[in-house]
């Protein structure tokens, strides 16, 4: 099978790293990426110098619509909601990389991004594409809603826990979360050049992102509850990968039964069979509270990869599970997991075109 | 007044900022770091060459214990509690940058840092130095434990809110806190070379830093009340620089009169007349939940200054407070508040020395 | 003395960077920087938060120009060299941290930049800054044409060679200079984003930057004869800090008397009665060829600081003396060595609010 | 064809770099890396958590030497050339990454390496191996000579100058060289731990980098004559990367007929049918001198690949043509080649393996 692709948004990170990820695709053949006229491929992403592809605008490619196996969406909230009937009308399968579907909830979409939703009929058929957690979803989907960075990160760090039944969910889960720049566009904007932006932290959403209720709503089911995802957020020094730390009251009634090795063995068990997310489990070797490198995942593991990597600890003193995971933005938070999602919808292998290790 | 100090451990990271900072101090004279025989100043503090500083051998600065005003400690845990009391008896002032005199229990401090306290009669004496909420303790100390670096951050972060009476401490106050890779310490490690920690976040101590005693300890006064404090540590892609964000829910009764316009008034309230603290307000231009730059604090902001920097903002659908607070870990998380609190010793004024403002 | 300040152009990086190396001098009063209306100063420059300073516009500066001591041009090119003039006569000193007064000779200045020069007759009196080689003229001077900053680390680093005679100027001088990314102005340009400045090297000018003819003519009285300068630049992945490397050919005759400890020699002699202007010399352990870290200056050794370190090495297989020089772009590159001038022409102390060493 | 594959020197920076290009080689089977007794693979390299390589000792792999199809060195000097004659017996092909058989004169090497060669026979079988320009040799080959990475990068980048006729080489050729800090080696140095090296530029071997007499040997063929390479090197601040540029000086009668264009003529005719080499020929658009971004490569285009971008310019008023060369000192400079020769040796598609664009 040869895929022909269209990629709505081709300028931005994401739709960058979509093109750079299906130049070695295996199973691709055509790549339409969109922009406005004018634009030249590949000064606007130097690092694909000389790879052949070519922008055409989102006329061209609708009116080739019939031509098309997936077309992915790469656009700012909005867009996608109004132009995916279109392309699905012609058949080809939709994965959406912006925020338009991620709410079976019409109402919740339109309090989240402040504007009616415009296609809510197809919102109950969207599949959220963790495709670790909604494969047989995902395998039979036409439209998939691409989790946000954030929260395909979250969700694959916290669904062992919050299956376990371990958690208080009494209490709020707090998630402190980290993001490379690239996550904040492409855009020139002041405070994130290089001058303003390097040795820093950068935080902006503190009064709540919109990442939580999408949380809280593809949470819920693995808790089999409502919950509460206090979230904040902020910019690291780098480029790509997405940090998250999360704390997770343990059940007064479950922490003598808990510590690091039992969580370990939760999360290898859970995982055990998926190859792109990973537990970080290194043996300790100080004592309680001393400084110890190296026994959870760091950030630059995964960049560049499609995997998730995850570490677990316990704070026997406060009772609170740490999980911390780490994705690389671009990749598992947004391009690579739309190619996995691709894959799966497809029949193809899914690890195709997505096989290289972080750097 | 031209103050002869000492400085036990010259060659990390705190006694080298120390040094570059009394170098320009106008009421210091004599400026004695010590070190192993055979170090030589300028190869390992290079940023001071041609300053014409030296080394001495701790047995060298022993021997001149009379002649010196204040001594400052920056070296690993165990030594200062050995080696203060015989400046201290000389009738030199003494300065823990380290963290043997952080908790007035003995039993506390054996228990976090695993071993029995050298000198468990000056506990009760050392004066915990956060100098803008301590200071007339200060004034009238011959000893003081200077913060942990993260500690200081949050003690000043969250003072006003505990005091407030706002906060609901049933449930635990959340600290997500990211520390320059200075703060890893100086002696070379695999995982902190520059190609390792290189473009990433690296987690540590998950199952529980041991500031979070040093918090729980010092922040229980202002709420008038045990609290529990959940914290997370990083080290992120930076030299110098804490950054700490911290979640505190808001008791339910109190959340109909709490936005960020609330909160920034009990911060400014609070701080109007400190220098070394400064509230950031900047209005919000965009709708709720849009993602806003500038309006919370950066870290580099204060890189290379005593400052610290605090931002608010207030979760209404979860009904917590949000704190970000910054300073520079080697300024005013260590060397530089050191200093502040010599100054307050010494009836020097407080900023002598401290002037310049973050790069 | 109590020094009145107006900066004209307070909202970009060197003006930014005069405010704060000025609110810490002791010898200055009032500082007004302008911007256009409606710009807020600590939103701008956020690192000084609570400074009170506030923007006035240039109009509101040129009205109050008879009240003011010393005016700084921190503008793009052409326009110190219309508003200077104004400020000139009524009695202001002018230092134009900008390129208008770099070139004695306005024919040169009009071939560089492109528009023939609004002052000719300034030119001839403006004294190029380099302090440390002018400062008798610097003293006597009202308009002081602050050189660019990769131009003042290169003359600093090669003054003391081309002095000695022992240059092949024949051959040209090669210069390969990096410069931060503050370098790149503070307008948002898509190539200096974080995310795409970000763990690079981005390379401009290769075709001639305009520092290479004012390296041209400054150097030319040092060598006695004209020289040409060979020069390639690039931001690197840091704000702050210029980093020079030159390649100096060593007349066939000189050679056998010239090696690393010589041209040391050289160089301490020349500097050794400046205090901004250190000399790296640690001896080198290993054999020739051997890669040995520690014996060159590094470039963060300078940073927030008005010192230009200065490195040197000879290559004996090849006759090239290799110099390195490393200075902060935006003080001793801009406003510390225009501070350091102003001082010089209002009989300050010359080290007077610049006393900090590098972080 | 399923290639079993040694690695003598598994734990450092290429060594892991190859374990992770050879997990996602569509032509490889086993493969064993090899470290001392003791060491485990994933804590040595997280990137590949979970990817099921082990380490072996290099015992181990000398008693499987018969059933190895290559082997690689990525070893410190002076370990290949005792150790590569024992598997070249067995018959397997090396590749040797470390310098030991980049010089075909015995004598030259020791010279330069500081001890005889061990197999000084074996260095006139060995073909350098930058396949783009030696393909036919190599794929002969079974003893290949790796380039080091600042040589691959510079033979790459004057190759087709130095073929055209155009360098007047009276004059050396100028070589200012940025490498990462990967390629300071894994073992923890003081001066490049992140806290040291970071927003830096750490420059090291001045009087002359052990690849300046390799790229005289290895360029002199392109250029028909003897050519002196003054070479300056230094880590900037980034892990992976090789940033060159280049000054050669154009012979006097043959100025008139250089331009950018004609120079961007002459590299793309070159490479016309190479994959890995790209030209980066982007149209200016400002007038000469002006600064402008986007026309020559940028580092961190080529992060992650195989790929070398190359741009070039000419400076008409001084004659001299600049070459700006960049590739990631991990691929292209080491492991990515060493597969690239290792596709040609055995026959497979030079690409494989290789295809991911830079990130």
């Amino acid at each position: 099978m040869t895929l022909r692709i269209g990629i709505v948004g081709g300028t931005g990170h994401s739709g960058g790293e979509l093109c750079r990820l299906l130049l070695n695709h295996p199973g691709v053949g055509t790549v339409l990426p969109t922009a406005r006229s004018g634009e030249e491929f590949e000064r606007v992403h130097p690092n694909l110098l000389g790879s052949g592809l070519r922008f055409v605008t989102v006329e061209q490619l609708q009116e080739r619509a019939g031509e098309l196996d997936v077309v992915f969406f790469c656009t700012p909230s909005g867009e996608a909601m109004r132009s995916a009937p279109r392309f699905l009308e012609h058949g080809a399968k939709v994965i959406d990389v912006s925020a338009d579907f991620r709410f079976p909830d019409p109402e919740r979409y339109a309090e989240v991004y402040g504007e009616p939703h415009a296609s809510p009929k197809l919102l109950s058929e969207a599949v959220y594409g963790v495709t670790e957690l909604f494969r047989e979803q995902v395998a039979a989907a036409r439209l998939v809603a691409n989790p946000g960075c954030y929260a395909i990160t979250t969700v694959l760090g916290l669904a062992p826990l919050l299956r376990s039944g371990l958690a208080d969910l009494d209490s709020a889960v707090h998630l402190a979360a980290v993001n490379g720049t690239s996550g904040a566009g492409s855009k020139p904007v002041s405070e994130v050049m290089h001058a303003e932006a390097f040795a820093s932290m950068l935080p902006y959403s503190l009064e709540g992102h919109r990442h939580a209720p999408e949380l809280e709503t593809h949470l819920a089911p693995f808790a089999g509850r409502e919950l509460c995802v206090d979230m904040t957020t902020a910019h690291g020094n780098f480029v790509r990968g997405i940090y998250i730390q999360a704390s997770v009251a343990i059940r007064a009634e479950a922490r003598a039964g808990v510590d690091r090795a039992a969580l370990l063995d939760l999360y290898r068990d859970h995982y055990a069979d998926e190859h792109f997310v990973r537990i970080n489990a290194f043996a300790k070797k100080g004592r309680l509270n001393s400084k110890e490198y190296g026994v959870y995942p760091s950030l630059n593991a995964v960049t560049g990869s499609n995997f998730c990597h995850i570490g677990v600890d316990y704070d026997p003193v406060r009772g609170f599970a740490k999980v911390v995971a780490v994705t690389d933005n671009l990749v598992k938070g947004a391009a690579g997991s739309a190619i996995q999602n691709m894959n799966v919808m497809s029949g193809l292998d899914e690890r195709a075109g997505l096989g290289h290790y972080g750097l």
